[in-house]
Parts: structure tokens; C-alpha cells; sequence
């Protein structure tokens, strides 16, 4: 709906990808919406996925030995993070919504993504021990997990030789984002996008479309194990 | 015992941490049992996280749209991979126990872990379809995740706010080693050391030390949903 803010987190490095893709019918269907829509193109923007010293700007807070999640909590109070930290965290407290696009890398997302994640979600920030889960810092965002995969739908099927999708969910959903307060909408997968004919990876374009118009009045997943592993 | 070759993948910021103890501990305990011991420390070594086209040496396979799980797959046939990969390949094919060591970033590795995974065990090294899991290529190896983490063992308990610490090992273990045909070991876990006495934390290098003594004799866990979800 209009005002509506919204963040895409892409990870993918070619634009003509089926990943592109559905970057883009999001960025269309939502802006048609009236949302505001952002895309942080990791790839493009060569983010960094490293955790080290640099994001932190100046003096440590105990340059004897370097905690990261200390020092990064330190610099969030101080204003001390790097500048494409900033950046990325201004994005996600303006959103309403975080869309993650991105291909399935290894049960789990692509290494320049899980970078965004180690990196921007700092203490202080997404959370701050006791408050996490239900009491996260990010509350009243929603988040969702859009990917494609490699392995087919039967093969991701419970009883299938990789197992229930719904396993590999719970680190990125329950153990990110709900630890940080986001409430998660159900994923949109595509599964085997390579294997499938150019008319069926358009109706996977044309599904998420149709997903989007209505996403606005879904009501979150219940993250809990009985989601993931009932 | 005597011989047996083994790749440490380290990734921590700081060699005073419990992570570069536990490292160090490792190093020390297997040389002394005449094994070969190798480390990949991440952060040292810069690893490159990120899945680019800078993998490829040369021309791509298909230049119009880069694909990079078909790129590092032609690329591999022809040996035309970039050189900080071929050595990483060359230390994995040699060895007969992976040991990764790393403090948990959100239920899982850190990125620059996360980036070797993604980039070094590509198709045609270590697994090609339909040559997966029991089958796949990094037979006759063994796996090891031992990791420290920041929620309490009660947090990671069955029931627990953050649910079972299994949970979290099946992408992990069975959706990269075992997809690979590695042996998985049990898991070697050092929760919360960060809110312990210096003291326990000294008990958890001896307790990994005792382990390392008799690993050889170990069974691998059954890679099977029932080890993670039953």
C-alpha cells in the first residue's frame, strides 16, 4: 500500500538471472503499489562480507584483544561503524518490509549475503541481550526469504534425500531474523529454475507478481520449531 | 596417528581468542600424534568470500549470462580456476579430516566460511550430480564443525528460546559435507565462553585437547534427520 517502505537484499550477479528477475518484478509490483522501494544489489556494490577491525571507525574499545560483536556494539553506541554500514542499517530501520532474493548457496544463502547479515545486524542496533526474539530491536518489520534452488522440489521434500526446505530455514528465519523481533512471511521458493522449460521460469515470474499483491495482508509464519520440524 | 593429514578452516579475527586456542590446541595435540597438520586461517589469508566471475581465469563458458555454479564447473574441467582455490582444493584433496573452527555468527559460520564453502567445493571437485551425498566426491574424509557460541547451552537446549543446537548443524553438516560425501564427526561445542571464568574457559581447551586424543577411534554420527530433529 502507499507508504509503504521496503528493502531487497539481492545477492545475485547476473541481472538477466531468473534471480534478476524477480528483483525486478518486485521492484515493479511494489512501486506500482505505491511503496517505496530500495534494493541493495550486494554484488554490484561489491559489498564487503568479511568481519574484521575496518568496520570499526578509530580507537577499539580493547585493542589488546578484538571481539568483534564487542567492539561493533561499542562503535553502534559511539557512532563509530563504517560508512557502508550506516548505509545499509538506515535502509533496514526506514523498511517496512526486507525482501531477501537470492539463489540457495550450501542450505543457506550466498556468502556475500550472510556478510550483510554478520556485519549490519550489530548488537545494539537489531538487538540487545535481553532483547531478542519476540523482543528484538526490529520489531513491527516483516522479512522474507525469496530463493531458488538447485535441487528439486521432491528432493527438498520431507522424506526426500536433502530433507524438508522447511530445515534450512529455521538458521536464516528463526535464529536472523526473528532473533532480531522481524516477524517472517512464508518463503517464495523456485525450485530448479535451470531445469525447467522458459515458459514455466515466466509462470514462476508471473506467481510472485501475484504473490505481491497480496502480500500486504499475509499474516506471518509462526516461527517456531513446530513451523520448521513437526 | 602417524601420517594421517588433516585441514584445519580457521576463522577468527583474533589469535587470542578461544577460537585461536582451540585452533592452536588442535595443531599441537595431532602433530604430536605424528599427523599433518594444515591451517587455512581465513582472516589472515584475506579469503576472498564472494562468488564472482574473478573465479574464472580466462573466458567464461557462456559470457551472455554468467552462471556461477556452470562457470567454476567448465572452469574446473579445464583447469582454469583462480589459484586461491586450486591451493585451497589441493589442501582438501589431501586431507583426511576437516576440522572447521569458528564462533557461530547467526546459527551458522561466519561469511569468510561461508565464502570457502561457496567457492572452493565446486562441482566437479567435490560432488557431481548425480554423485551426492553417500556418493559424493570427498569420500573416505571426515568432517569436524567445532565452534563457540554466544547463547547459553540452556538457550540451545531441545525447548529452549533458540531450540536445539541440531537444529542449526543440519545445513551445515549435512547440506554441505555429507552433500559431498564427507564423514561428519560429532560436533565440538564451547557454549558462552564469553560469560564463563577464565578458569572453565582453560577447562574447555583441555576437554578438546582429551578429545583429539582418541578422535581416530570415533564413529562418524549418522547424517540422518533423526540425529537433528528426532
Amino acid at each position: 500500500p502507499p507508504g509503504k517502505k521496503v528493502l531487497i537484499v539481492y545477492a545475485h550477479q547476473e541481472p538477466k538471472s531468473l534471480n534478476g528477475s524477480l528483483k525486478r518484478v518486485a521492484v515493479e509490483e511494489l512501486s506500482k503499489q505505491g511503496c517505496s522501494v530500495t534494493v541493495s544489489d550486494l554484488y554490484a556494490m561489491q559489498f564487503e562480507p568479511r568481519a574484521t577491525r575496518n568496520d570499526i571507525v578509530g580507537c577499539l574499545h580493547n585493542s589488546e584483544e578484538f571481539n568483534y560483536g564487542m567492539e561493533t556494539w561499542e562503535a553502534y553506541k559511539r557512532g563509530g561503524l563504517s560508512s557502508d554500514l550506516l548505509e545499509e542499517q538506515k535502509k533496514v530501520q526506514e523498511a517496512d518490509l526486507l525482501i531477501f532474493q537470492f539463489p540457495l548457496y550450501w542450505f543457506s544463502m550466498p556468502a556475500i549475503m550472510k556478510g550483510w547479515m554478520d556485519r549490519v545486524l550489530v548488537q545494539g542496533f537489531a538487538h540487545e541481550f535481553p532483547n531478542c526474539y519476540d523482543s528484538g530491536l526490529l520489531q513491527n518489520k516483516l522479512a522474507l526469504f525469496s530463493f531458488t534452488t538447485g535441487g528439486s522440489r521432491e528432493m527438498y521434500a520431507k522424506g526426500g534425500i536433502s530433507g524438508d526446505i522447511r530445515y534450512l530455514l529455521w538458521p536464516m528465519q528463526h535464529g536472523i531474523m526473528h532473533f532480531c523481533g522481524v516477524k517472517v512471511l512464508a518463503p517464495h521458493i523456485c525450485f530448479a529454475p535451470e531445469y525447467v522449460s522458459e515458459e514455466k521460469r515466466k509462470e514462476m515470474l508471473v506467481t510472485w507478481a501475484q504473490r505481491l499483491k497480496t502480500l500486504w495482508k499475509e499474516e506471518p509464519i509462526d516461527c517456531s520449531p513446530e513451523w520448521y520440524f513437526k
